[in-house]
């Protein structure tokens, strides 16, 4: 089979994915969530002319000329405004954010007032209004959040601002991790020879987790049909089944063979990328199917490569994160093979602002500690020529904790 | 009183603070947790010599002359391994991550090879070994992850590697927040007249979720001393506790009153920062208070300059996020007053991968919705010179959803 580009497999694989259904949860809960339909305001922001400072409201006719002294006829205060109106020669006492009283159409800010309990004496009215116009934030009706903008603290803030009680977001795309292999041992075992941990799960569930995905662990096949079967039917809730290892095409590659049995329809399995080569994917049913390889390293940048996007599509994610996607090169690199490769890194930041990106010396995929310590992965195009220290890469940043 | 400056208050309000207790937790659930110790590997990786590809193993002296035929004694899986040795002339089946066996010093991959059942030929053997030596990932004993450090998919899958099944972290800092007003009603109200809607409590929990804390809603207190301290005392387990308005020097600001009848040492009140002036600061016994103003944006911004370096000490934290420092200005900027400004901007990225920041329109402190569409804050430093377009500026990133 001739290895499928990086592109066209991550076209292939995110081909058809449509947002979830919308489900309303309490705006409590949607942090982190992606809106799923377009959130309008439910009130007009300041609902009112408002005070900016604490001081008085008067008629700036009143005070061309100063000092003077006006009458005090009432209070303004937060949530307790002055039902009046201010005439000719009056004032009312105002604080920061009520309502500008009928009459007034300037704050004189009260360092420059002198208080004589039934009236002030005002010292100085010059400069701005300070008056916070009606609508100045937002007007009611007027869409301040659309669909596919995933919720943080400034968003989370406006929505309540707007007068959302509730919000309307994506579900969370459930994805079911089958890890393989007769060898494969949870962490904390005492291992005997041969056997290896399983890791690459309690990557991918933190990697889904941190996208909006909700994983759900599956456990460690057997290198039998039975076994993978069992645990890939204990997933079928999921709207991706991530399976580790068994993709490849050696003899204890059973994984394709036992999903098969299961109604898997298989698009495609070797791909020019590096490291990463064996990639599983298909359908069973509604179901897409991602096999990464079972070599930790491998797995994890596969899961960037194409786990992320298949998430951002379930979840209709619009919003383009700034993913900088150049840098500068710390050094030379030599000319790149036929594969895609993804070149662990580490980043500096040079005194003018540059991400200046240096691979690890070795690049070995069976190095998860290195992985760990890499701050972004180096993107070097199939058959691309050496490059100069100092030359543009694309780069990939990776998520830190 | 005069004012103090942004860095004298962070100084102060981050004196003292030191890291919370250290729990274990499962490694499922160590995912955004920060380190409490160090963490040394359980195993040594690969924990013997492996085959990086699927093949033969065979010892180099037998194939310095191809085409050669060797006798298969054995086969080398994953998880199951040849016990015996390979002698002259002889070869044993192997597979990636399969122990290289005894006697053997070199793996022929099987595209260089003929299988003839009890044989097989080699057609080609130059090039690397395609061994990889154990213990070249890391060592039993070797400590791979450090105190201080969030742990992320990355991190995660390192310490599964590394055979952890749980992690000693450190406890979540819990923040509770108090809002105040009689204005205040809660997002979803049918809003009378001056009714205000309580935004702030929403932004803040999202952003002490995503800086590793647990929030807890007090609700909205009304502007009573009685009020206040029946919610602050539901919150007297917090770590912090947050209060929203009534920290300025109004007549309607009763908070720091409130708190001091309830033991509050009181440490100061009015900050060089726009937006931000006032901000309350304060021990009340073992909890600090940090009083951010009411309006939205100066509390939002408040918090990204003074609640996340407390978490972050609380935490523990060490690693030194890169914040991109530096950005250059898209305008020309006028020169800055005498508080540190911390203005709304909007970045585009140049060819050359420069951050290029250009503040909004209106930097007025009431818009919430500006804020959400902001991408960071310019910082300026007080009496800072007008700067011409192009000049660099210190930013703040703000967290996107």
């Amino acid at each position: 089979m001739a290895l499928l580009s990086v592109a066209e497999a991550l076209a292939r694989v995110t081909r058809g994915l449509k947002p979830l259904e919308v489900e309303r949860v309490a705006l409590e809960s949607a942090n982190g969530r992606v809106l799923a339909e377009d959130v309008a305001a439910r009130l007009t922001q300041p609902p009112f002319d408002a005070s900016a400072m604490d001081g008085y409201a008067v008629r700036a006719a009143d005070v061309t000329a100063v000092p003077v002294t006006l009458l005090v006829v009432g209070r303004s205060a937060a949530g307790a405004g002055f039902r009046g109106r201010v005439g000719p020669g009056e004032a009312v006492r105002i604080f920061t954010g009520a309502p500008v009283p009928e009459g007034a159409d300037l704050i004189v800010i009260q360092e420059n007032a002198e208080d004589e309990k039934a009236s002030v004496t005002i010292k100085e009215a010059a400069g701005e209004p300070h008056i916070r116009l009606r609508g100045q934030d937002f007007t009611e009706g007027e869409i301040l959040l659309t669909a596919g903008t995933r919720l943080g603290p400034r968003e989370m803030m406006l929505a309540a601002a707007m007068n959302q009680a509730d919000l309307p977001v994506r579900r969370k795309p459930k994805v079911a991790i089958l890890a393989t292999g007769n060898e494969v041992v949870p962490p904390g075992s005492e291992l005997e020879a041969d056997q290896i941990i399983s890791s690459v799960p309690y990557g991918l569930a933190a990697l889904i987790a941190r996208h909006g995905g909700e994983a759900m662990a599956l456990g460690i096949a057997k290198d039998e049909p039975e076994s993978i079967i069992t645990l890939a039917r204990a997933g079928s809730a999921a709207d991706i089944l991530v399976t580790i290892g068994g993709a490849s095409v050696g003899e204890y590659d059973l994984v394709a063979a036992a999903l098969k049995s299961e109604g898997l329809a298989l698009d495609f399995w070797k791909i020019a990328m590096r490291p990463g080569k064996p990639l599983l994917f298909g359908w069973m049913g509604n179901q897409r199917v991602l096999g990464v390889p079972g070599n930790p390293v491998s797995a994890l940048i596969c899961a960037h490569v194409f786990l992320i996007p298949m998430l951002d599509k379930l979840l209709g994610l619009t919003e383009q994160l700034h993913s900088e996607p150049e840098a500068v090169l710390g050094e030379a690199l030599g000319a790149n093979g036929p594969r895609e490769h993804y070149m662990r890194a580490l980043s500096a930041w040079r005194q003018d602002g540059m991400r200046v990106v240096t691979p690890l010396p070795s690049q070995d995929s069976s190095l998860v500690a290195a992985l760990a310590r890499a701050d972004c992965l180096i993107v070097r195009p199939p058959n691309a020529p050496a490059l100069p220290r100092g030359a543009r890469v694309r780069i990939v940043p990776l998520d830190r904790g």
